[in-house]
Parts: structure tokens; C-alpha cells; sequence
């Protein structure tokens, strides 16, 4: 299978280390893949043939420029020239999410998809705006289109639903889905720390960012709901249709109320269907130790669906960081490669 | 897609009926399943073009021997039969567990497999014995194997394995995975009963089996565990290199030291992958709070996958009863249909 991939931070980069550090590995399974395309802002790297995976993450290691890159950059080579050269099976598309816009991945997912080359993509921004459509054009163009990395990243939450609960409708999604939270609400657990102190820490460590407000105001949780929500009970909902709050109000009295219950805080993403229609949102909520969410603690990250005849499913773990968000991405490859059809 | 159904027990007559209920669902979902052959121990019912489920089934609901229904009722209808006729893409094997010969399911499957028909089974004894060759012989024909009934019903731990982990080594299993040992030690917990006690009332709810050794001496959790070492780290190991042990020697002492350091007992399958190879047992351990499996009561189940680069993976949960095994058997067929290539 030959492949492109568009953008090229700390994901794409990981993605690279791991296809080459897999090489063999994928070999013996069968899984046959040359990377053709990396582009990046300004351009990228070209070769006909196949990059050479090791000489070329030994030349980003000291320069950031690929079109520098004497065997095959190219300046401002872009998703046009993939489409020209007609050269890829597969786009993995990891540019930064944009929840306004979806730009530039929309852009790049829908070229793809309108020319047959099925796309893996890690970006939030285009399928939580337009999952339905681009479904649409995947099937269209006899072209797949794998979302894993969208919501939870080394978590299989998407694959849980669609695969793990194939032929079950799915009920309701409960979700703790944002590390960044977790994490905050585990320091002022263990640390008796208040709200700004914890989230500090989690800045310093680079678990949070500057602006924390996607994260800590429940945002990312809501886009990581709505996608699986659009995806898993074939909706089409928007984020005007989730009730969104964070944690930025917490306290210690909080914490230690339901500390003194025997309970902890998570920030839950919920959707159930019920007679009005569909019900969802993001919320601070006590969780007891017999709830299959309770023990999802610091990074970690679960998810648990109820389905009408495969019953309960609770699927907690993954690894976070980009390595892993890389192997979430190569996991979609790899389905996709044995010939499942997600669309 | 056309299948055949061998084994006509409760699980054989849930799927029957699953389909039947599911059939518009199903087909809204692209999955268009045509039923031809259902075969019993003395023969069976066919339909060269489709069997009426809903008939059937009402007919059935008066009459054990199916051989008697008038629209398609044959004496000695078997394996030969459908291989001779051509006319399925898919086998359903659901005959009772041999685990000395794996007969008659071994004869069915590799059948089966040997002309190109693809087989769904929940039948542990063919799988145990003789994966890596019934592997090669779907191969070889260009036919499918799909087994994930066979450790844990409705939880996918199969699915799991391969397709939640893709692109990852596993390197460790832990597993509850028997759901009769679980109740028992649960109601020896909350009713502070001794372990004959308990296996009684397991035994009146039909929980347990009149001979319950296959369960409470640990040797299905070792057939599970054996299934999933073979086809998820690619081993070839047999019975003999399980450790195993079971429950029949618990008591309410061990409950109560267990309790006293705020623990839980659960029988546990592990295989962990260490410098001198394999280490694969079956054991009563105490487990903590923290442990991603002390929350599994009752007649629930999980798996523990701890992998290379997707970090660890925890799924518990899975309906029980014969209604949510005939539907894990519907996944794996769904699955096929959508192109995803088992083996």
C-alpha cells in the first residue's frame, strides 16, 4: 500500500519513526507499506519510489525545513500534487484541528476521498463537522475513511463501537475522554491542592497547555462525544446540540464531598437515547466504585457503551503521548489494510 | 451473503431468531444474510433459496426433531450436504466442545474450510486443539475464521486482541473469564456462604453445570487462555503448558483475609511473554482495588491486554445467557461481510 502523509508535528513524526522501527513486524503480518509523500507547512518531500525512513527522520532530527531535504524536497508541494500523480493508496492526514473551520485538513480529507484514496486521520476538526458528508464522498469514491485517532486517541473507542459491538445498537456512550482533566481532578485528590495550583502543575509538566480552555471547559470532550455520537449512533448532530461544562469551578470542598461518600469527580461525556430523542453532555459528575469509570484515573482515559444484545462494553486504558496517538493511526491503517470497511 | 447454520442448541436457535429479528436492521446496515441450512444431530432443514426463520422458529418452538418440518425437512442432512450443493459462503458451527477430539465440530470446520467456505465458530475444542492448521487450511482456500465466541461470548476479546491492538504486540494477558467461578466466589463474599453453598445456588440458577469441573477446577478459563495465546501472540502451545488451578478449595477464611486488606479473590488467567519464553497459569489471586479487573463481579467478564506501543487495554463487561452468545457470533459475521480478512 503506498501512502502520504500530511503534517508533520509530533504525531507525524512518530508515525514515521513507527513505520520504519515496524518494518519487519508489518512484513510478517502482511502488511506491505511505502511511504511516498511528508508534507508539512512548506512544502514537503517527494519520492517516487519510497522515502527512506531512517535518513530522513536522521535529517529532521537537526533540521526543521524538510524542502530542504536533498532527496526529493520540494517546495510547497501540497495534497494537489498527490492528487496529479495519482501515485497513493492512502492519505494519513494529521494536521492541527480546527473547530471553527476544519481547515486545512477539510480541504485535504475531501480531495482525497473525491479521488478514491482513503484517508486515517487523527484531526477532530473535519469529522466532527462533516462526518456525515465525507462518509458520503468515502463511499462515492469506493475510498475508506478510518477516524480512531479522533477520540481518545490509543483508546479503540471508535473501534470498540464499530467493530466490537458490530450488529448491536448502541444505547448510550458514557465517556471520561480528556486526560488533560483527569489529571487536574487526581492532583487536587492526592495533593489536597486547589483548582489553579493543579492546573499549573499540569502546565508545567506539558500535560495542559497555555490556553487550557478547550480541555478544562469540557470542549475537547464534547467534540470527542459529538464524533462518537455522529459515527456510532449514525447522527448528525452539531456541538450546539451537547450542554458543555467543565471543571474550571471545582473545589476542595467538592472533592472532599465525594471523597467522604466514597465517591471521586470525573469530567463525563454522556449521550443516551431515550424517548425525546437524544440526550448529551458534558459534566462534572460523582462517580461510585461500583461504576466501571471509577477507576480511570490520571491520563488514562474509558469509555463504556450500553448496546441492546451485546450488553455492556467498558474499555479503559491506552497509552498517551505521541508514540501512541502514532500506533492509533497505524492501527486504522492496518483494519484497513485487512480489508475493513468502515465506511 | 449465503450460511449455513450446523448445532441447533440454545445458542443455534438464538441466532436464528437474532437474525430474524435483526433482518431490516441488518440490511439498513448493508448486511444482507440469506439462512439455507440449519442441521441438527439427526439432520436438518434446507432451503436452496432461504429458509423462513419466523416459520421455522414456530415450528420448532413444538417440535425438538427438526427433520419433521415440511418445508425442507431432511433425514440426515449434514457437512456433505452443503459441501456437495455449493451454494453457502458460510458456515456457523456451534456443535457441543470436545476438547480431546474437537469432533464433530473439527470435521465440519475443516470441511468447511478445505472448499473455500468461510466458518464463525463458538466451539472451543477445534480451536484449542488445531488452530495454526485450521488457519493455514482457511488461507490456502481464501476462506475466513472467525472465533471470538469462543473466549467470553459477548465480550470481544478476540476482537480485541486483533483488531483494538493492531500494529501492536501483546505482551501480557490477564483474564477473568469465567463467568460460574466469578458468581460463586461472589456469593461467598456478600453471603458469607462456604463454597458448596454456593456452588449449589450456582447450580439450581443454572449457572453451574451438575458437574461443574470443567469450570470451578479452572480448565475452561485454561481453554480461553490457550485461544487467545495462540491466535493473539501467535504461539502454538497445548493444555499441558497451563498451570492450572481452581476454586474448589476457597473458603470463607480466604474471603475474609482477602476482604481484611481490602481485597478481592478471582480466579485469573495469565500469559506473560518473559526472557525464558511463555508463562501461562490459571490461579486464585487476591486482587486490589487499583487492579483494572476488581470491579468484574459476578457473571461478568474481562481481559487485560498490556501491548508494545497502544499501552494497556482493559475490557470487561459482555452480556451473558445464549441470547448475547449468538450475537457475538453475529458480529463476527458482520465483520467478515465487511471485509475484514481474520486470518
Amino acid at each position: 500500500m503506498n501512502i502520504a502523509l500530511i503534517g508533520c508535528g509530533g504525531v507525524g513524526k512518530s508515525f514515521i519513526k513507527l513505520l520504519q522501527e515496524k518494518e519487519q513486524y508489518l512484513i510478517n503480518q502482511g502488511v506491505d507499506i511505502s511511504l511516498k509523500y511528508v508534507i508539512g507547512s512548506k512544502g514537503g518531500v517527494y519520492n517516487p519510489q519510497e522515502i527512506d525512513k531512517k535518513d530522513l527522520l536522521d535529517f529532521m532530527a537537526s533540521e526543521k525545513d524538510i524542502t530542504k531535504y536533498s532527496k526529493g524536497g520540494v517546495n510547497k508541494l501540497s495534497i494537489d500534487d498527490i492528487i496529479d500523480n495519482k501515485d497513493v493508496d492512502m492519505l494519513i492526514e494529521l494536521t492541527p484541528t480546527n473547530k471553527e473551520t476544519g481547515e486545512p485538513g477539510m480541504t485535504h480529507i475531501t480531495k482525497a476521498l473525491d479521488n478514491g484514496i482513503s484517508v486515517v486521520t487523527g484531526n477532530k476538526g473535519p469529522i466532527m463537522l462533516a462526518y456525515k458528508r465525507l462518509k458520503a464522498i468515502a463511499k462515492a469514491n469506493s475510498a475508506q475513511l478510518a477516524i480512531g485517532c479522533t477520540t481518545g486517541g490509543a483508546l479503540p473507542s471508535i473501534n470498540a463501537g464499530i467493530m466490537d459491538l458490530a450488529g448491536s445498537r448502541i444505547l448510550s456512550i458514557e465517556g471520561v475522554l480528556n486526560g488533560t482533566t483527569n489529571f487536574i481532578i487526581q492532583e487536587m485528590e492526592t495533593k489536597g491542592i486547589d483548582y489553579k495550583e493543579a492546573l499549573r502543575t499540569a502546565q508545567s509538566l506539558g500535560i495542559a497547555e497555555a490556553d487550557p480552555s478547550l480541555d478544562v471547559e469540557g470542549w475537547d470532550t464534547a467534540m470527542k462525544m459529538l464524533i462518537l455520537v455522529n459515527v456510532l449512533m449514525e447522527e448528525d448532530k452539531t456541538l450546539k446540540d451537547v450542554k458543555v461544562s467543565g471543571i474550571t469551578g471545582i473545589t476542595q470542598q467538592d472533592i472532599r464531598k465525594a471523597a467522604a461518600d466514597g465517591k471521586k469527580l470525573k469530567l463525563i461525556g454522556k449521550a443516551v437515547k431515550n424517548e425525546e430523542g437524544l440526550d448529551m453532555h458534558v459534566l462534572l459528575e460523582e462517580i461510585s466504585p461500583d461504576h466501571p469509570l471509577y477507576g480511570v484515573d490520571g491520563k488514562n482515559k474509558g469509555v463504556r457503551y450500553i448496546s441492546d444484545d451485546l450488553g455492556e462494553l467498558t474499555i479503559t486504558g491506552g497509552a498517551s503521548g505521541t508514540r501512541a496517538a502514532a500506533a492509533s493511526i497505524l492501527r486504522d491503517v492496518i483494519n484497513i489494510y485487512k480489508g475493513y470497511r468502515f465506511v
